[in-house]
């Protein structure tokens, strides 16, 4: 066992593995990179059978990424996790409000977590944004409602709330709206699973 | 189905459901909240199975946190996800040093890993320290090298990267190490289960 193996290498090594290990399974070729990403930051196979994709959200994610679109997420966590440098590169910002002042303060105002909060913040962005939501299914919802009220058209959404409360649900209201979406169906999900579809998408320009 | 609940009700309702999918399972009581945190953080009930302690470990994570000790950890997304105001409440502070310059430049050097080389520089801090390794294995292996060679004396190991490669063996190797750890079993893991686990311990303070 080496620890002097470079990280391009060890990833190289990881995809390998997990293209073994997921046998003879087949995805759409647009699909597959999104998921062996999400599968070699979790290690858990799950992500081959949970994730959702509508319609040629792939291909939207990047095109939105290769035209300097933006991306919102719900936690820092997750825009930690953000290739901010690669995503950079192609004329885009990762925003998250979580943490504002304004929107712990209106939160506590209107009785609503400053998840939901901070996606009202984030529709008034004037630019093209994907939104990352890896948290909070109460993001997730606030979104929905948005878009329904016609306040923000996201790019892409990236639905990936993990949890016990409504969370399955938040993320059936976003398969059922009709946004372009990338959804793990059912309570898995993360920060970490946020900014890896993410960077699955970023990457996948570079090639 | 609300999304006006607040985050402490949502966290409650969801640690209830946890405990009654996990059934008749009975935990060591100091090791329960962990285990319950991990899986509340991923909805992966793996972790009721990967999830090892070595003796008392709860315990001296728990004490080393109440006498100040601070937190080291190999990527920003676990320093993003640790509680850093209940940490400094207790005077500790969360260091992650994977995007230092001299890391960097440190590493390329040596033909390492920057991962690998922010565990040397940590390991040179005058403080008491837990380190949290949640995505490198090669920061593991790094930290088992210098705990061997006498460099430096963790109060605990938490040891749960993540993947593919050098993964498993890195684990087994803190496992054998005699240093006390929380460590998860086999492939999985991740940067948001290295913030739980910690988080679980600076909670435990405030019970």
């Amino acid at each position: 066992m080496s620890d002097f193996l470079q990280p391009q290498q060890i990833e190289e090594q990881s995809f390998a593995i997990i293209t073994e290990l997921l046998g003879d399974r087949v995805f759409p070729p647009d699909e597959e990179p999104v998921i062996k990403r999400v599968i070699h930051t979790t290690a858990d196979f799950d992500y081959a059978e949970n994730l959702t994709f509508s319609p040629d959200a792939v291909e939207k994610g990047v095109e939105a990424l290769r035209s300097g679109c933006h991306i919102v997420t719900d936690t820092s966590m997750a825009m930690a996790g953000i290739n901010k440098t690669a995503l950079g590169r192609l004329g885009g910002r990762v925003h998250c409000f979580i943490a504002d002042p304004d929107v712990a303060a209106e939160a506590r105002t209107r009785g609503m977590t400053r998840s939901a909060v901070s996606m009202e913040k984030a529709a008034a962005l004037d630019c093209p944004c994907i939104f990352a939501i890896g948290n909070a299914p109460t993001a997730l919802m606030a979104l929905d409602r948005l878009i329904k009220a016609g306040r923000v058209k996201p790019a892409l959404v990236i639905g990936v709330p993990v949890g016990f409360v409504n969370v399955v649900e938040s993320k059936e209201r976003i398969i059922k709206s009709g946004v372009p979406h990338i959804v793990a169906r059912g309570r898995k999900g993360g920060s970490n699973v946020a900014a890896a579809i993410c960077n699955a998408l970023i990457y996948e320009i570079g090639r």
